[in-house]
């Protein structure tokens, strides 16, 4: 598996290699989720990790959102596979002196609830946990589904059309106005506490033939060269064209992570009628915001910014590993 | 699902609750693995979360064997429902100083290859993780496998005799001697970093009738009462035929925890006979060490140690979530 550019993905790049060393095998790592034939059907998982400090802080939101948030962030990797949900397990960290003596309400149960939350909005279930003493809380979820049509990063072809779903930027505006100690609204501060992940709209993609799907987590940017790069194709990506929050650039909004939107190449049969049935049908925005070319090769993928024609320098993607909030 | 007692059970009675009230139903929840009917087979997931100076130190272990014995010990769930390992993703929690920019091998390779490693021991495969920064270093793995003859810790039936495989109380011992810096032989060091799931033991308990089956992290007695209460059985077992490490008392080894070794019912009609065939087909020794009788009912869900037939007091189990290393 081809990753784009950077320090985490050179760190990731290498421990594939060494498991590869081993096992004699690391073809399907590196993708959003692992998927797996069984039967009739391919089995879709994938374990995401948010940790105190590093993915959400206890002043920002409230134990349930801690668990919805996590449990959306690692669902929404199903849906960049197309893949429908059948349900969570989750390992959670818990401080020794987390005040559930007190008589007040368990953290560790508020934080189940959150995910049961999610998972019931999604028709998934609650399939099994771990409680372990840590020093910070951390809620690792580890999600399972299934995909008749699984679509991987690397399916897009040149001619291909790049497209995202939703507006980008809220959760980088959230962010900032947390981080400031501001107010703002319930739909955006949302954008940050409670991700809805795209399954339907993923499903959607999927039956309709997307040739590639990945969730953005990184940032738009960062997120259009592991496609590029795992897909060996070029991309151009117009920035004018980008769906952004209210009140956000087109820069911030291509910067912005955990967005949790669905970046999607559809093959040039697809066009504004497809576009609509998909609106319609997911009540969701759907905008064109690019096109897959040759791969002028090297490790950048190819991809390319353009403001009206004219090329701008890719902002820096959004690194889990170097940011803390 | 009816676990032993002690604080850590109810904390997790409680928590299941807690999901239950959100999705109307808790009912699979508190077993060693999630079991998922799927066309022809049953899927056995589970999550296991090792965390330092909770389960392990890094001047005990190097990364290789935090890897292999966290892998392991997740693996060792799959065993305990009878099931076939497919493959394990991971979640790393890594400190941001942790020396692999001095030009060392990263720490995180090491882990993944440790539990590369377990994975190709068990001809399973290595699917997906993702890597966090953290305080410490910690080690979540979900293991998914398949089983055709699931076993839960619910079907124990009067009448039933109580089997234990391997021997008991040497990862107790490891664990002290690693405490007190004290030097030991290498198999004994190993049953604490290096402990081997019992994959093909309870693949072949499953398909020879056993009606209750359970991996003993908790220790045996603790494991005994969640066994019990969740069969609603009674269980009987004679100290003097714990099957005991080398120099190892047998109150200790009732008590030791992080074993990974199977507790199991079998149907009155398993007798030495079936117990001989196993010990020929596993090269594991399995040891009858008591009865199932009829539940005397209670939270203590009427598990009774008898010393050649004198009752004697339950040792305390092994918590967890109490109990730094």
């Amino acid at each position: 598996m081809n990753l784009g550019p950077g320090k985490e993905f050179d760190r990731i790049r290498a421990i594939i290699a060494r498991v590869a060393e081993i096992t004699g095998d690391g073809s399907g790592l590196g993708d959003d989720c692992a998927l797996i034939p069984l039967g009739a059907t391919t089995l879709a998982l994938s374990i995401d990790s948010s940790v105190e400090d590093v993915h959400f802080r206890t002043d920002w939101l409230d134990f349930k959102e801690i668990g919805f948030r996590a449990a959306g962030s690692a669902f929404s990797d199903l849906a960049a596979d197309g893949a429908s949900p059948i349900g969570v397990l989750v390992s959670i960290g818990l401080p020794t002196a987390d005040g559930k003596e007190g008589g007040d309400t368990d953290p560790a149960a508020e934080i189940m609830a959150g995910v049961a939350t999610m998972a019931r909005n999604l028709a998934a279930r609650v399939l099994g946990g771990d409680l372990t003493r840590a020093d910070k809380y951390s809620v690792d979820v580890c999600v399972l589904g299934t995909a008749d049509h699984p679509v991987r990063r690397s399916g897009a072809r040149e001619g291909d059309a790049l497209w995202v779903t939703g507006y980008l930027g809220g959760a980088a505006l959230a962010l900032e106005r947390l981080r400031d100690g501001q107010r703002m609204s319930t739909p955006l501060r949302n954008r940050f506490a409670c991700p809805e992940p795209r399954i339907a709209a993923g499903r959607w993609l999927a039956q309709h033939g997307a040739t590639a799907m990945i969730d953005i987590s990184d940032g738009l940017s960062a997120d259009a060269q592991h496609l590029s790069a795992a897909s060996g194709v070029g991309i151009e990506i117009n920035l004018e064209h980008i769906p952004c929050w209210e009140g956000v650039e087109a820069m911030a909004a291509v910067a912005s992570g955990e967005e949790f939107e669905l970046l999607v190449t559809m093959p040039p049969t697809f066009g504004d009628a497809s576009a609509s049935a998909f609106r319609g049908e997911t009540g969701m925005e759907l905008s064109r915001i690019g096109t897959c070319m040759r791969s002028t090769g090297g490790r950048r993928g190819g991809v390319r910014l353009l403001d009206r024609n004219k090329p701008v320098p890719l902002p820096q993607g959004y690194d889990h590993f170097a940011s803390p909030q």
